[in-house]
């Protein structure tokens, strides 16, 4: 018998429900433009905590609340009444020390709530080495979850999780037995060395494209902060491990 | 305005129902190992009609009835009390001829039903010739609808898929907006010339693997016969166009 660990991505939350996962697995959540960027740059920035929260009407609960900033997006757009949108280049600055994000995204803050009956991490290219680092460490079953867009699945989650599987099945730690673990290797294979080109032709690039903001896709597929913290679903809230 | 039709992947069913799908739609299903290169095998051999049952209780119905054969298929092996499976060397003799065939599979049959508002077609390496050349000159929109096992993601109708979105992207009729025709082309390309190898690690090929029904993969990956006739959904049954 095989003493490696089960890995096993999911390619979009609505297939979630599909699978058979062991109670004590942890779920990698990944969105990575840009909502699981946005969150470790938040921390970066010194963010005390983030609560994911699915519908608008959630959120606007906590606007004008002492010690909460409050962060809405729907379709790549910041939505009206709200102060922060879904660009990490907005949580880079001291104003967010020490509060508590509430943030709603069309896919990513969706994806966390599907998962939190699990032990619930989220990832991206700035905290890709220490998450890679503590899932070789764990000792347990892995499923990286994509959040994908609108139930669809996408390119950029994708590639990420495949990024994130090469480094674990290269750990020797880890087996699969799941077909979208070989695809997305084979994806990240494709794109290595060259992701913003990789993906510019993917639907999520070509609508951030169309909103002019490929500063933000450069720096999620390509960030210039690396993080040690990793993000992790703690009573319906994100916190510091 | 481009007057290019649409092209999308659909990787699995149980996301069908996300997509923004036209009415005239062409649907095209797929499940390579092995219900839609069985369906497109008795046809080449002489059955009459084909009608997908989703479920056992419904295809016992037909059992002992005169000039129906019943087939059915769970988690790749054939069930009790029924004559015919899933493997296409069973349907390559003069017994079916102008009969009606009975089929319930653990995915293709379900791909099917789910997408019966369509216009549906199936394929496998079988007819790809013909179905490509149809969908080309049919100037409508098209969804490649991939099995998959389970409610899951899988390696080789997406390869397939790839295969057939290749096809028509370069026939410069169609055009896409959809990250799943491009992840599944980059599969394919990876694949050619060599897709038994390519698949030798996915779930299914080990699954078939371990039952030692290699010869049935090695026929649905590389089959010997070809076929002109794309099998069409009509009232529930799947007729000769």
């Amino acid at each position: 018998m095989s003493n490696k660990k089960n890995l096993t991505v999911c390619l979009t939350p609505d297939i979630f429900c599909n699978y058979n996962i062991s109670d004590d697995s942890i779920i990698v959540v990944v969105d990575l433009l840009r909502a699981t960027t946005v969150i470790s740059t938040a921390f970066h920035y010194g963010i005390k905590e983030i609560m994911p929260v699915s519908d608008l009407l959630q959120a606007k609960e906590y606007l004008n609340k002492d010690n909460y900033i409050v962060a809405a997006e729907r379709d790549a757009l910041p939505m009206e009444g709200f102060e922060y949108g879904n660009s990490p280049f907005q949580y880079m600055n001291d104003d967010i020390s020490g509060k508590t994000l509430v943030l709603t995204t069309t896919n990513g803050t969706k994806a966390i709530n599907c998962a939190q009956d699990y032990h619930v991490i989220t990832s991206c290219f700035i905290n890709l080495n220490v998450v890679s680092d503590f899932l070789i460490h764990s000792s347990r079953d892995i499923v990286i979850l994509c959040s994908g867009w609108k139930g669809l699945f996408n390119l950029e989650d994708s590639v990420f999780a495949g990024c994130l599987s090469e480094k674990l099945i290269l750990s020797n730690k880890y087996q699969t037995n799941c077909d979208s673990v070989l695809a997305s290797r084979i994806l990240y294979n494709q794109a290595q060395g060259n992701l913003f080109d990789f993906l510019s032709d993917s639907a999520h690039r070509r609508r951030l494209k169309s909103l002019n903001i490929e500063k933000d896709t450069e720096f999620c597929l390509d960030p210039s902060i690396k993080s040690d913290i990793i993000p992790t679903l703690v009573n319906g809230k994100l916190v510091r491990d």
